[in-house]
């Protein structure tokens, strides 16, 4: 909660500017914009300036119209994530403005160049081409986030040479993404490497016992480096968030 | 890393003979071959002159065919594995030249004719029907890998006396993959019979607690004779490939 | 329940020999024998003239007695499983009678010689030494229940001949208890030479990707051979409860 | 093997009646059918006078006709199962003959009517309506091999005066398959109201923490009723198999 | 947060009566009891009259006594679960007051007789004697929150006659705790019988497939009685608890 | 069993109104209704005066269509659950009658207006939209039960200040049904907040480490608040069901 | 690995002031200091000034006394982690120094006052008090490693107004660390008030379905707060390590 | 089954040397030694001159010492495995002859040197200290087999210099094992160094999510180097046989 509002709020009913009853509803919390399906928290975004994110699976197209503009209406860059390229299209041709990113499938309602406003440079460390949507989901969202991003791609630990070859942007990141599938090695390698966090990225590549991303979910989780923390399966966006909030301090 | 390369490139920085920059990006690792989406390592493919193989899922024909038309291109022969049929489809029309195994589900770029380097034969043992595209995978890269290879099939424990019907197989061969789904056992019967190596390959065949594998992997690995090693569940390509190098030796 | 003496019942009250209010009694279900922890059903074994049988673990030795001696009050024979030579010397001693098989962790109270009943022969087939123990719970109890019984141990399939050696005793029995841990393919095996029903008792033999025994279940659920079904790990006494029951069709 | 022929062999051998080359051969192991792509073991089948049985996934129609063909040639009665009615439809008209039920998803080439063997009555006993397809495959199997079958549908636990309501069929049987999907806890009852054995078929039916069936069988294996075998998940055929074997003693 | 002192507070800050800082901490939520190593929650009790509880476990002696005489300084009545005999005997022994119940392993501090306050009877229904101290837990826990309260022991399914044997403390209950280990199919039989809401507790009994508790749990949220919920494994204290605020309404 | 009438039973016996063959049917238990493909439970309802239901999936059309006419044949309203939209549309045209609730996949055959009969009302509060689909199904059957329903949706434990922002509906319920994905953690929130049951549905929302529902699943089973119980994945009508029952208490 | 050196080497072999064999072993790689046991991996301590950690499960005594002297003879402090207190009492003894922490488990060779060099404070939440020893554990890493450190216990999801209580500390840190068993449902709330980096330990509190910790952590990794990453069960080391590096930047 | 034996006695029936009886007796399967409790398989050793290997988990000191008497009566070399320190004292002191080795928990009755009989060099490579009881079990199981063998320690990919530093010893090996517990990395990257096949042991090492060694397991057997086979948890014994294997081809 908004500490210095709830401040400001008791002050008012003190010098009685502010009704009890009215008082007692705005202390329940806020703020947050209604949509007919949704109560979307706008309360950190407006804050920190940075765009609003919308989870796309199991929302309808009509649904993903009315968050979008609902947000769009508050002025506030929007970005939806997991969309399929049928529903990206019904809802670009719906509002007739927006991009869609294919192969990181997110849909971006704003600006069309975020600034930088992140300190240093977010390194996104890419282990097969099968892992590149993931890993592009975390650059298109790290950049519209305000962050310099580079990226490396295919540098699976099975050819660790390749990994080698292009060290230098690992050494000149403020933090680090590293995707990879299978046995889920790579952010033990990098996070050896390198004295900056590592944010590891299993993702569902692979196949039998890869489990479907637990196998290298795990592996990361139990890594022997000890600056490497771990989000979920194919969380390439959350990712990118976590990083944009390092990237910020 | 090659060990003669990096000894003559620090010969050739003492002789003046080559600048230190360009040692900085020699030593950080190579070779490999940069294409759109991927930077395939071709280090050990070189030197061991066996073709290079792209796993074939999670990519696109368009990536399929940049990969292998890079690879031509270094005069690589090619094997993609794990290709649908329509995908495999496209890419020959595209390519114009090519082979594809339907029950492999190989694409094979490359000689007609393979020469045998082998020193021995590869027998393949597979232990029903169900399993045979994991264990024509495990045959077709053997022998693009230039192996002798023998097989028998359907010859699951259950009826273990055809099994014995074709012994022969067994103990004329220098190294063993056997195919197995549902419980697992056929390679515990024959790692039993035999004096040699043998590469169990779980796979995916079975239904309820059969797990997708899960079972016949955990049976293998926990096998009673002492000569058996696991790979990945249907993994019949990761077989054949430690199969060769094992029959090189 | 017992449709006989329901039938007597509704014949005694429909005569007015009995009061509604003791039918309504004797309808809601018996016999049991209620003990100052537990109410053993005593129905089937009283109907069945086989032992009654008691669980023994989380029974403390004074809970055990007092099962013992109100079974023993009902001139049942019993038998109490899986109890640890502790308690079994403690229980022996209050009690001043009965027998304790270490191997099979079995406490009886009753006959000294059962008389066989069963129809034909029980054959034990136990994979490795380790797993006597539950094979040997097997054998006592289908001993104790009336049947002859036949063993053979330490037959595992990676040394297939020796269960070829003595498979005589696969052939003359009725029904076969087979008996393994670790990767559980014996009976798969077993099942392939036979044409009569094999339980399958999976063990908590072996280590790591055993899991305690469920690899061994796993791959006996999804055993290639029709004729195999399949009880708890280590169960053997539950195994030889059913054989023991097909043993008197 | 079958230990009368090898008798015969040594004796012709020893009487220099048949080669030794040729024994080698006769003494590796037989009967079976060699088709295309499976080695079929007829030996069981051919003994016992029971119908060969294909397990139909995983198999092309072209191999589930060569199958058959060969099979029929050999005068054997032919069930596949888990055939697709799609797939069952191309079967049945290139082959012009056979049968198909849908619900049980089984192919039969044979007799149209196999004459009654077993000495009793197997019960089929079905949890719900949604199990029905696996107590149906039961119910056709145990049939198709020759015994007299008795069903009982819809009489879950929890409505279990249901099951009450027909409890005659539970007490004239002379070995019962229990079907359940879910919590699985029929057999449980069922095996405490008879004195037979039951054999258990947990099925895929339910969602979520049901896990395709893993509840149900993990439910059936860990039965407090002592009478209890399991098979796998959705495996009719199997517990009409081992009924058929325990129905024959 | 309790809304009447909220608006109490409001007031007060509206009147003057309350200073703006201390209105600020008051809002932060309360009331609570700060221990040297714990920051224990009165709120509820307070407000339900009923005993504070204590999760034992992890806790030392001085942990535990800490607490205990921090809320019996607020009046307080205090349950302690889950308390092993030896760390109940050092609590007891330094308290110089208290009981522990030994079965249950409850540690009370607080009036010997608890005034019944639960509009009906909890009937805690157990499915063997080895469940006796999760159902004992829940039982004593009722009761010390006021709760008449029948309990019915060793009525497990595969001998249900002993079940029906006692029904009428089934039909009389207001609200049902229904206790059971290995498969767990008590709940689903109970909850057939009977129109009352039934919590279900699955034990850690059992072993092999009962996978400590896990095949129970899943079992009873898989029940297909539609009256049953389910909570933790082994959790009597919490089936106490939810029943009480049940058969408060 | 419906005790009533076996005294009944027993006093027509007794009286010599009632042969005994015809009281040894009448005993069996019932009452249920058969149909081709079930014997449909009527019991419950019929005493309680709350719709049938009938479970969806896995059955046809044609066996929807013959269960409800049975149902409706005996005057019962009735609900089927889990029906696609396609099969409900044929289902609707065939019956000529009734209503499908196409988010909560609910079809209704029935009063249009059912009476209130629950004491209170029953809250549903649901984390996310994508939940949304389970909390309709629990809000629409609590409301075709007879229950006064108020609904908070959106309000998951990131954004907690949403939640606060409503909790007025917490406080006045008189039972809850908390409905979350993902972590699943607002059932311990809402738990903490209120002193009434809390009823906690897991779904199956989330990708990943969510494990379609089973990580909401095992976080309700061990919430830290007290008031918690958990019904299955995706079960908002199991959970409706419970609450009905406890709201008539 | 530390490419000014690799440059610095390279200008010496170029000039002639390094040999090329010397130069070969250079660049294989170091810093490390061999001990009996160990290679210990001294390269980015001494870079960055923090404390050598050793890992001290299934170490034994002589082997952290090797490394701790080895260590202490580069002039390194040293923190060997998860010592039980009886193997510490044995170190501290024979080394005649060192600290030890009894709740956090760990021992410490070196200065008695590290300074503060991280930029902001580092908030450790924690859920319940069975949680302190990991929660511990993290706050004294993360004092020995530089940083200021605020903790805040007891505030778990169940009693929330204990959280709001002292959510300054949550709204002064730079990072936070949350620590949380059972459901582990903490982290999504403390995520969802913050701006900042939110580092996630679940721990091994609980029983049943708590798995030992593996509900908390899959809660924790399907977290719906974004700026939530997650490390190891019980990992309250690895948390504060990446919170140290966070906190530099 | 020995071939050559089996052609002689078929020609000895031939020639009447040897009766039939006799021989359906030898055909049986052979040779193997009975001892009290086991019936011990040396075909293999003998005919390939490797010591005979007993598993020593769950065999008591009687049945250890009866087994290695009868071996060392058949002039056998014997090492037992995975034999506690206390129980090995027992034995050694007993048969007054053998050695111990403590770290590798192995006991070894014969030669004092083994004749190098392999033809290359096996590398041991080991990830971390802890990991050193199964890597030194790996490492005189292939000495006593006859093998030259290298190891190499603590060189875990999180500080992949300390790998680099000694990788003259990767590239000199024939075959390779490498042992690692937690993420189970090393064997991908070590994989990816050579062309050679590499055996993988996971070890138990690691806590929280490394599942007691089901995490490096699992990442073992997903790893992208495609000359990567693996084998059980903690079983440096079957790496090193099959080591060996392969280092006499």
């Amino acid at each position: 909660m908004d500490r210095d509002r709830i401040r400001k709020l008791l002050e008012d009913v003190s010098h009685g500017d502010v009704e009890i009853d009215s008082a007692m509803k705005s202390l329940a919390g806020f703020p947050f914009i209604d949509t007919p399906s949704a109560r979307v928290d706008t309360q950190r975004s407006l804050r920190m300036g940075i765009p609003e994110v919308v989870y796309g699976p199991g929302k309808s197209v009509v649904q993903i119209i009315e968050v979008v503009t609902a947000l769009r209406g508050a002025e506030q860059d929007v970005l939806v994530t997991r969309v399929e390229a049928s529903v990206a299209a019904e809802v670009l041709s719906t509002l007739g403005t927006g991009e869609y990113d294919e192969v990181a499938r997110l849909l971006w309602f704003g600006r069309a160049e975020v600034p930088i406003v992140g300190k240093g440079t977010i390194a996104i460390v890419c282990a097969g081409t099968s892992d590149l949507p993931v890993a592009t989901e975390a650059a298109v969202v790290a950049r519209r986030f305000g962050n310099k991003v580079e990226t490396l791609t295919d540098v699976g630990v099975a050819g660790i040479h390749r990994l080698f070859a292009s060290q230098e942007i690992l050494y000149s990141a403020r933090v680090l993404i590293v995707v990879a599938g299978m046995e889920g090695a790579l952010p033990s390698v990098v996070g050896g490497l390198v004295d900056k966090p590592v944010i590891a990225v299993p993702t569902s590549v692979g196949y039998g016992a890869a489990l479907e991303g637990i196998t290298a979910l795990l592996g990361m989780l139990t890594s022997c480096a000890s600056n490497v923390t771990t989000v979920n399966i194919d969380n390439g966006y959350g990712a990118a968030y976590v990083a944009t909030l390092i990237n910020r301090l």
